[in-house]
């Protein structure tokens, strides 16, 4: 038994957007009771990441302290066609992630309690991002 | 056919605790012949990571060397109210990965020779941390 | 329904070696409609990456900002005996991923537009990789 959904998560500009919610419903709604969940992002400017979700103080400080890691206008960028902020977001991505696969247990994710899931936008500019997501038993 | 596990794995503070052989055998008494095994912490100041078993300096250098790029005390951070090694716990977390997917061939995971799994313990108190095992074929 | 392979990757150093087709070609012969692909990559001193696959800069970047960040001969390291690129490439492989699980559906890896598979070799020397390809629906 398997299910696969696409959610569009439209963004307006950089940051983490969380989605916890609408991927939980997508569990919820499958009629999966023990399985897998898999969600993906398709996309090499955006990644998906696990975060804290009690204080929003602790997403602002990982924001700002990857902004200070990977900088813009950096010299060493010779990928800059696109604008400043592009190759920053391609390398964000590769240090974050495409994917999470996350164990269901009574049709619920088995998140932690202070786990919740976010698309995080590299980009400056918003975009709508697709998130495929795969359930399985 | 699927399989769902939790292992508890009590830490004594920040570092890297392996758990290879504890996955080895629930992925043994599961009975899957063929399949993957993802696991999963559900926390969001611990991490997964798989690494070289060899030689415990590649694990203390990798250690020292997250440490260094992230510090605590910085003054970027405002989330400082669970204390100095806590906003840095968030940071690495984002940056290794709270999720491992491996494959099952003839009833073992397939990790190459010199591949183990570690917890990686971000914190300086010791914690009882939880990881969901789901193995399916 | 599930299958499993092995592709070896022959690489000649450090770099990005793109696997998007071999990936693809196993998924279509595997004869899933709807699914997931699990990659694993059993090295601790190479990974698997999804980045821009339209440009080469794109990948020439990355991999030059990583090298900064991630230096040789560092005074911090004490895991020193097979190489100063070993060191290094453990900590690559560790802020990057060992796998990658991406849906299948119409018989076709859910990729976007602009996403590729690649191994990153981090070593300085060839190496036959070994990476295990999971298929499940």
């Amino acid at each position: 038994m398997h299910m696969i959904k696409t959610l569009v998560i439209n963004t307006n500009g950089q940051g983490l957007y969380e989605c916890t919610q609408e991927i939980k419903s997508i569990v919820k709604n499958a009629g999966i009771d023990e399985g897998l969940c898999t969600v993906f992002v398709q996309h090499t400017s955006a990644s998906l990441v696990i975060q804290e979700n009690a204080d929003p103080s602790a997403q602002a400080d990982l924001e700002n302290w990857l902004n200070r890691l990977v900088r813009e206008n950096d010299s060493l960028y010779t990928h800059t066609a696109e604008g400043p902020d592009d190759m920053p977001s391609h390398i964000k991505a590769a240090l974050t992630s495409p994917c999470l696969s996350i164990p269901v247990v009574h049709h619920q994710l088995a998140l932690g309690t202070w786990q919740g899931i976010y698309l995080w936008e590299h980009r400056r500019n918003g975009h709508n991002r697709r998130v495929v997501i795969h359930m399985g038993d």
